[in-house]
């Protein structure tokens, strides 16, 4: 068993991780940090938990330690980070030292050396480990996982990039409330309402789609290179991303040719069998109301993505549109990282 | 005074139009009609008011018809029709032998003769009447109104179709339960959740749009000619559209300039100070996180579309988006069907 | 392995019954009829499935059978039933004759011999079966469990009820839009809304609450005689019944005593290790702000009630209050009957 | 034209205020107070506007000015305030000193010689006035107004209460989110979900309530002497209070005479023609299914109470209960002051 620690453990993608790392076959859960005013105490003191499955036992009783990797038992081997940006870019390089950071904020993602990753889409970007480890001089290595609308996205598009060629995407998202965190939307900002403005978030999937789908060459990575467009709102939905995802590709393709490269897109973690991975990392529906976030989020326990919808314009040429939904506390946060992790463990520790 | 009726009066839509007709200043509400299981009882009676204002006093007593153009007062000049379509494409016709029939139903839009009007839009589509009257024999007409989701956003549309060239446009929208009636959506069905598909929705905002912009050639309507793509959703929303658009223009726009032609359209019913004309069809806001469907559903009266959030895509050439916000039953529904008629009363009648 | 069927098996509390039956270790899903409509065809081709988790694999290839006791295999022994009253009170008859009927409708609860049974709290009703079977001549027999509402909060008022002595209740209810059926409630009458009144709901509560904590007299079941008052009404909750419980006690109590005979309540099915049941039948929770429906409603997989906010008026004599949250579709529905059913197999089979 | 300020003006419940006191025939906003960081902004600069109705033109141009009474225009006669509570607990005595203060914050609420007044209910609470002022030296005074669910509560029990003997009351509240703020309930608490738990608001109901029916015996108030129990829960309704309400009579009523009492019922505000005064203070509804908050909380402008489902139970002896619904943030709250300073200005000032 791999001893691993959470940074941001009161939180809840904090409380997604050790939801999902409790009775993880290769990981243990040995250390809980969090802000000053939770240090010195029991979790389950420390904690409102927020998730529906109730708070794990065997980590009721750990003392919450300080975010300090000082204060990081050694024998931890990885550490889980959803601490907030402006924080997690001070303390990750500094963890870092001495541990693997698998990270799920921004703050260091697609900088140089530091690999972007969905285990299904690039996980040769791993590659860039050695030379992080080198030019930095750190025992420890960091790792980061993509915004949660962008995994969902991604995963669809993976099978279509490698089939076919895309000449331009347009995607609206309908985002649920928890991806702002557990006081981030007030409810009078989306009871009979929608808030058509997430801060920051076009631009992430604007430029961290085309990074994943992109190539490594040497040290650098080479984005692909068709134009993004997305317009990203909130609605009252508790969890699960809904996408619609419009694409111009460079030929007319048929339909059933797309969902079977969909259906049938298996990456390194399926291969690998990995704990987490999705047994298919993309479900494909054929109802014409599918997928729906309250029905389909939960699907292989929230780490596939759903898409439904599969269908062509009479009047665009060459056009493909779709709708997906995806977990985004799960597969777009606290599982990404932890599949990361597995992928790392596997074959890097 | 023009005497007018209400065809499916009892109904959502029939509501609003009893709800916006109540103290109109040229219309009078002569007769109500509706199925015949209402017929001849009190309007007050016979329905279940599903709207926040009370009903109004004056139609409580009215006595319900049957939808019968026989059963008709001959002194009534206009129907507004709200029937379920195939209903609607039976009876019309009917009605339209003796009586000026505004509908809002869906089964004669866009068929030879029969003008679909936004009347900041395409008013001189009206022209189309005498031909109708004459290829039928009829001494009464029929004018449609578009659906709810094309309504608003091709008034957002018009000032950008007249300043620059449109060459493709993509549209997701995320619709209210109301367009539905009151038991279209089961609260099971939205309540956490959204539904990513509303039957025939997507193929009217993609041909409606086009002939709405389009121009008259004789009888012929020649429908604009850039390729639309939609796809609609239904969102926990009780009244209010709201839609992301993206647009692809044939140059590098300004986008203030985009605001200016938008705040300043004026159409028609503005020059003429039609009664339910809002002042400025289309208000641009300036907020980050503007509009919303619950804040800007209601803006002038419900007539206006409030629109937000214009901006460029730095990727993607030649591109300017934006998310507007209509109100559905309102602008979408029974008041784009009664600005028609006070737009056929003072220039037709 | 007992065989089991489910009649009404393609409806909500229905799916809610095969989901908890998969994988049960005594019984074995062997037949699911359905309306006419639905036989014939593949379980999985006749159903809109409503719940989030997927459909256990094992029962979509079953052949939907028609409601109908001929058409049932006689291997079969328990039939959950799930009917509407009124075809209930018709047929479940006919089935007793050969099987073992465990219902969650409400049309022969509180009937002559039949008895109506919450596990926890009233058993010894079981005692019935025997002059049911003799009076009506049957091999079989009907078992029912009460109103969602009811059961929830009889098992928190049992050790209450047993330890303290009641002079009145009054409870008012906010109940899940589950509790009506997929298509029940429609979105227009609870977004942003309240519906107070839910159809024959407050009688139920009223008259089943004193049965189950009545005693049993011969074959005549005497009611606890203290006077309920209820107030039911409809709440923008997809699952989980929420209910403010005030008493009367004749005498003033100490809170922590009520917490403790309310944490430490066991029943039969906890003595006898039935499958279905809880450890705790019921939860005491000390937070202020609990229990919540959407974080307390799958406690012990939705098969306790959670309590919390255990307190006495300064000014009301003798008084006692708290809320508790129940799954009104596992304990209050499918999970009652199948623990029902455990019991009867544990005892009686 | 009355001068009038508002303190606390960027608020939710300063934009009641000034939404309720534009075109208001009697009063005139002179000022606008609020928070430093918002002083000496334009008030359209300083605010986000929350309310659904647009903010009005009067207002957007005034200069806010510091929460100091120092600061205020001299020829301000009626403050009214929205502060927090402890705050008001500070300033509000001072502003006393030269103005009238018509308070919407619980501090100075049941204080000596401070009236706490529903107009309707208790205006001979006015009385106390001239003690306040000469105790205090002060040349204003102090009014408040109740908590919002006490207020729409009391109102519909002042006609029992005259007509009847009340020996008990039990009240089960399902309480709208604006009545916390704009920020006071995530939505992550909310959506699918109830708050049992609303701070100090069940003690404040238990009190108010009899404070307002009690009788004023020299300086004293002697407060009604029945027990109130109340249970207060947070819902997803936007505004609008829904209250099921359980009394103990001495006597059992006829339901039909309960009714008229209600509807007949007016007092001192319908009797004088104050401007914001609903002309029937409670709606008696006689559908099963009323009142719903979305339907009935604008009810007379928000200002009057509905009641429906007034019924006896079967088994409770002199019993009577009904569900109200009444505007939490316009009777419960700015309207409520609002009214207060109209019987002021016609009988005081």
């Amino acid at each position: 068993m791999v001893k691993v620690g959470v940074l941001g453990a009161t939180g809840m993608v904090g409380q997604r991780f050790i939801s999902l790392l409790a009775g993880h076959p290769d990981f243990e859960i040995a250390a809980l940090a969090a802000s000053g005013k939770s240090a010195g105490k029991r979790y389950e003191d420390a904690t409102t938990w927020y998730l529906n499955d109730a708070m794990p036992e065997e980590v009721k009783d750990i003392e919450v330690i300080e975010t300090d990797p000082a204060k990081m038992d050694k024998d931890v081997e990885i550490v889980f980070s959803s601490l907030p940006t402006e924080f997690a870019a001070k303390v990750e390089k500094a963890y870092a030292k001495d541990f693997v950071v698998a990270s799920n904020a921004s703050a260091m993602r697609m900088k140089k050396d530091i690999p972007l990753v969905i285990p299904e889409v690039n996980p040769q970007f791993l590659d860039m480990i050695d030379a992080q480890q080198k030019h930095n001089n750190w025992d420890g290595f960091i790792v980061t996982n993509p915004n949660c609308s962008t995994i969902a996205m991604t995963l669809t598009l993976k099978p279509i990039f490698d089939n076919f060629n895309i000449n331009r995407l347009y995607v609206s998202t309908m985002q649920a409330i928890s991806g702002a965190g557990y006081n981030g939307v007030p409810s009078m900002g989306i009871l009979d309402n929608i808030i058509p403005y997430i801060g920051g978030e076009e631009e992430k999937m604007e430029s961290e789609t085309l990074y994943l789908l992109g190539s490594l060459d040497g040290d650098e990575v080479k984005p692909a290179d068709f134009p993004v467009s997305a317009s990203c709102h909130r609605v009252a939905v508790v969890d699960g991303h809904t996408e619609a995802v419009f694409l111009e590709l460079d030929e007319d393709v048929d339909i059933e040719k797309v969902k079977k490269v969909m259906s049938e897109f298996k990456g390194l973690p399926q291969e690998l069998g990995l704990y987490s991975a999705p047994e298919h990392p993309v479900i494909v529906r054929e109802e014409d109301d599918r997928p729906q976030p309250r029905m389909d989020r939960n699907a292989s326990g929230g780490m596939a993505a759903t898409v439904g919808r599969l269908r062509k314009d009479a009047a665009m040429e060459n056009s493909l549109k779709y709708v997906l939904v995806g977990h985004n506390t799960i597969r777009g946060a606290a599982g990404a990282s932890i599949l990361n992790a597995e992928l790392i463990n596997k074959q890097i520790l």
